[in-house]
């Protein structure tokens, strides 16, 4: 092997950590699972427990894969809507304030009925522009931008002088309440409050421009005949700054990374690192999601990259909803996937990681900042005592305890890509 | 479980840890001791090493509580002296400078003969009255503040202008020597050594008026008559500056927090941290301390805050007195206590922490810098493969190896009170 030939592949099951489920006898959702492929990448190589960010930290996905990327999320992160609006191809500038939004349902009383408008399949796109239009002189001297993304998701992107990301939700998080008011966050700067006031207004402005807009829109008029729920208001949430992301390969001393994701907030992340973030077809980031396809893309993309990043969505899903056979499904569905990267992949010059970017415990259904199992396999790695992955498991891997941002540190070294600090 | 349900106790036993003992088989006292309790906490819960700032750093007793506590000492800490001085009920505002003070005796040639003055008992409050009216009008303009604690413990507080904390100590910290002459810090930042200077003169003069206001105070001529160690002569140390510490709810997202525990110096950090701080009847920091009732003041706290905190002493004793089997009583003692808790206190909600500020070795008699063994119950709690509680039971704990301050991270995490970062 030359120093340039060595390879990464890093496979995450979004939210796959998880804690002790009483109905599957203590075990965990990975524990439960039937894994033989995680399994031997665990026999045959080296495990570690690893905390995203920081001991008992929960992480976001955004955070957390900044981490895994290399980029210090404690340094780095401004909020979820720059990579948000990436995701959906809204490009951003320093100084721009970016929020994801929802399409919501608000009824005659101004309450929200339903936080996602039904889970909206088409139209948002006419939606979109017609709040574009509405917008299209701006709100206080600031240029507006509004992209509809999957469902009822989208970003929109505020472009001007005197603004601030240190500004709260406008959605509640809750329904059969009406929509909160923008205003400062509570750890907004003394000095930037100024600006918040400024973009809180701008973006109640919006809010209200927008549900004026949808109320009476022909695609709502169909819907409500129909009788789905109207995508009659916009809720922003989740507001952050334009970051400036070093490039991942000049980050990683030339490494070609490309980035196979299902969520777009992460692939908003890639875009902002300037990784190729690939398509596939048949990843739905849903539990019926296309492993082997995602699989086939991971090794094609490993033939023409240096570095490939997978994260398959279904596990965490699962968690989120509760249901621990759901997320046993989709951890299985991982190992299918790792199972073909077994079997595909040439690892006398590659390093495989198997991991998670957080904890979703089914008992919690939410993230959690327990640390997850990872196994490293092939290229370099050198081998334990760990024969199975898994949350108890890895607590005696060899690797030992990591941060997320160790990952990449640690498999550019297995494969030899990575220069001596020192002499 | 709703988010704002989630209670969390800490029970450390102070300096607890240890190392091999060669008179004890190898073993350490906690390992030597009978801990049914502790075991049970980790057989059913989940371990950890814990380095309370860095691996191998030995730290006091206020840096680790510190640490626990989420103030990261090295940012914060500015000696001891400022936490003496609030533990014995004196306040201080920014720029003082605060010690802890030993009342001790000297004999005729000015040596010291005895540190503590016999461990005096009572009669500090009228010496301390004494030594106050002598600095009436104070030292070089600066307002001096005196006042006694338990058995011959004191604390001074300097207030006014050009004051600085890097100053030696008074205490030479042995006996049939004189007393030191304070003096600026070789630590002491270049720009500050005039201030120093200045500190370090009016503590010499402070020392000097209190051995002319005591040798002939009615206390110590009884004392004489007695044949008792008289307490004239007062040996300021530990020179520190009032830090600002933001009040501990606010820290932690609005936890409300108590503290239960026998050493004033914590007290004090107690104090500055905005924790209640309460009493115990039979809590006597002595190796007979009645650790039941510092159970039950803990379980009857845990009722009405979300956060408790308990140091029991008496471990820290026996290691400081080279003393195996009265550190494995004290231990024992620790025990008892979290026995009472695991049948009091509802683990649904409730996640208990066992640890240790640091260790204090038998063999050495000092803290030493070695990783503490934790263990974590109840709410939230992944459990891991180990079953006892221990220091090399612990090192395969599925928690990992954490960090003073990652101690009250893992504790939110586990109870559901804490914020994700990211999204």
């Amino acid at each position: 092997m030359t120093h340039s030939e060595g390879k990464i592949v890093m496979v995450l099951g979004d939210g796959m950590g998880g804690r002790d489920v009483p109905s599957l006898g203590g075990r965990t959702t990975i524990e439960a699972a039937h894994t033989p492929a995680l399994d031997t990448v665990a026999r045959l190589g080296a495990s570690a427990l690893m905390y995203l960010a920081r001991p008992g930290q929960p992480v976001g996905s955004d955070t957390a894969h900044m981490a895994l990327l290399g980029y210090d999320p404690f340094q780095y992160y401004r909020g979820r809507g720059p990579f948000e609006a990436a995701g959906v191809g809204l490009s951003m500038q320093p100084g721009d304030v970016a929020f994801r939004c929802n399409f919501a349902t608000v009824d005659e009383k101004d309450l929200i009925t339903d936080r996602r408008a039904g889970r909206i399949k088409s139209g948002t796109d006419q939606l979109a522009a017609a709040i574009m239009e509405a917008c299209r002189e701006g709100i206080e001297g600031v240029q507006v931008f509004f992209k509809e993304s999957v469902e009822h998701r989208a970003a929109l992107v505020l472009r001007g002088e005197g603004l601030d990301y240190h500004v709260t939700d406008v959605d509640p998080h809750e329904e059969n309440v009406p929509w909160a008011q923008c205003q400062p966050a509570l750890n907004c700067p003394p000095e930037a409050l100024p600006r918040a006031e400024r973009t809180a207004r701008i973006v109640n402005e919006f809010v209200v421009r927008a549900h004026e807009v949808l109320e009476n829109h022909p695609v709502n008029v169909s819907r409500k005949a129909e009788g789905q729920p109207p995508a009659n208001a916009v809720l922003p949430r989740g507001a952050g700054e334009a970051v400036e992301l070093a490039p991942f390969s000049s980050r990683h001393d030339g490494l070609r990374g490309a980035m196979i994701v299902e969520v777009d907030l992460v692939r908003g992340l890639g875009y902002y690192a300037a990784l190729d973030v690939l398509d596939v077809e048949g990843a739905t980031g849903g539990r019926d999601t296309d492993e082997m396809a995602i699989a086939r893309a991971v090794a094609e993309a490993w033939k023409n990259y240096d570095f490939v990043l997978c994260n398959i969505k279904a596990p965490d899903l699962g968690g989120h909803d509760h249901d621990p056979h759901q997320k046993i499904q989709a951890v299985e569905k991982v190992d299918r996937a790792v199972a073909y990267l077994l079997d595909t992949l040439d690892f006398s010059h590659t390093a495989l990681m198997i991991g998670a970017d957080h904890c979703t415990p089914v008992t919690v259904g939410d993230h959690t900042g327990d640390a997850v199992p990872v196994a490293f396999y092939g290229c370099g790695v050198r081998t334990d005592l760990v024969d199975t992955y898994g949350e108890r498991a890895a607590a005696a891997g060899g690797v030992g305890q990591i941060s997320g941002g160790d990952a990449l540190v640690l498999l550019r070294n297995f494969v030899g890509r990575i220069s001596k600090f020192g002499a």
